[in-house]
């Protein structure tokens, strides 16, 4: 990134440096809020001090770190969050309120906005366990959906997850907001469907899809040995190219009136009947 | 209600009626935006075709029907569904664009808005089988949360949703919404948790909460007798008020960093293992 706004003390805490709206390092990161920025320079964009933590905790490389003091709450002078970033290698940077809320992604931010290294793998580098469980979105369209099953995947002790031919991007400040930023603790890929089917066939991984047309239902598949959970686009489903690779198609099923589960909704439900299946159990 | 604006055509298809956004009516339509509002006039509003759909063929009483032919898409001038609702007694009204757009609770309206009779039924009215699924929400805040519930309530066959001492309302048009109309196919009531409590033991239903901090996993309960599933408030869970009242408490396996999944999630995990622990099978 180019910036000429002179950024020089590393860990201020109390006056902030920036405090213009207008300033070209607050535009810069409006500017990442189009994807094609991100991907230029490789970087996702984390709100929030939950997030900011999940982030950290997972060991994901902190480029920046903006935060503003006066929209903490409850107050937080001694910047724990700040001084811990700022230990890892973080560049510390405190705007002032209208600067801050200019770069902020939302509506009433809590104070605290990290640019990160992106946390996309290339596929090829995504390693599995012999028993693995990985969970496919195929072309999922709105953000909200795709955090969603990676909140999900993170609580089911999922291997990696993979959008195929994807619309929404990892890098997305939504998607990390909606995944509580698990994007950081699990591992996740991008590739066209038919390089993902490629890569689940070569290792081994069985590739179940859920689709409403299967015959059979969910809980009479088996689900114990590799596999990778398929789940389609919100309204078109799993294209035909997934499903002429599927080892498996499975069905929820379904009593009401509307013909569909939330997609999201779907996956969970497909991911912890494998849960069950597998009889694994946490450390309780 | 009252209104300035003189509606006499009822089915008036074509030339708008109301074209100002500063018409009685559309200030009226939105009042109702306010819980405070709805409530006083036990009125729901439902935005969007496929949710007005569903909600006539769930019976509701639509009262009024308010719909934009300039945004209707495809072109649909043939206004059979004002037409439907029309035949079931509904008001009719065309409106302008603008007026339209002032009176949608959305940003891109699809052409179509009603006001409808609340969905609440009286704990008391609610009829249970033998062997009854009920879902309890407490004290749910996100509309989209409770929307989600009742969406997947109705794939799993639930018998009826209760929301316990109740954040967000039924009538919220972002619970109609975020339900795909599921809250007008499904029976739906309000109460204060006690009150819920007393009715599902007088009911015989067994209560099981869902909270991480029991001892026993979801797939060892016996899910398959009459029971409510309880999931609680987004962060603070289920209150001691209802814990108390629990006859067990059951825990989602957690494998990941965040320690806890979306409370729409958990509910539908839990719903869709008392169907299968059921062994109930839709007609496929």
């Amino acid at each position: 990134m180019r910036h000429s706004g002179g950024v020089t003390t590393p860990h201020a805490v109390g006056r902030p440096e920036i405090t213009s709206p207008a300033n070209s390092r607050v535009k810069w990161l409006v500017g990442l809020r189009k994807r094609r920025n991100r991907d230029q320079e490789h970087l996702a964009v984390v709100e929030g001090r939950d997030e900011l933590v999940l982030a950290l905790d997972a060991g994901v490389a902190v480029r920046q770190l903006y935060w503003c003091d006066a929209l903490v709450q409850p107050p937080d002078r001694d910047s724990l969050l700040a001084r811990v970033a700022g230990a890892h290698g973080a560049e510390v940077i405190a705007l002032g309120d209208a600067a801050f809320r200019k770069a902020s992604y939302r509506q009433t931010p809590d104070g605290w906005l990290a640019v990160v290294a992106d946390p996309v793998s290339a596929l090829a580098d995504v390693q599995l366990p012999s028993d693995a469980l990985v969970l496919v979105g195929e072309s999922i369209e709105k953000p909200g959906n795709l955090g969603a099953m990676l909140r999900t995947a993170d609580a089911a002790g999922v291997d990696a997850v993979v959008a195929a031919t994807p619309l929404a991007d990892w890098s997305n400040p939504n998607v990390v907001r909606a995944s509580k930023g698990t994007v950081f603790a699990v591992p996740v890929a991008s590739a066209p469907s038919t390089d993902v089917a490629d890569w689940l066939e070569k290792n081994g991984v069985c590739i179940v899809v859920a689709t409403p047309q299967a015959s059979r239902l969910v809980t009479d598949a088996d689900l114990t040995g590799p596999i990778a959970v398929v789940v389609g686009a919100e309204h078109a489903g799993v294209s035909s190219t997934l499903l002429a690779r599927a080892d498996v198609t499975v069905a929820l099923p379904m009593f009401g009136r509307v013909n569909s589960l939330n997609v999201a909704t779907s996956a969970a439900i497909v991911l912890y009947e494998a849960v069950r299946q597998r009889r694994k159990r946490p450390a309780m």
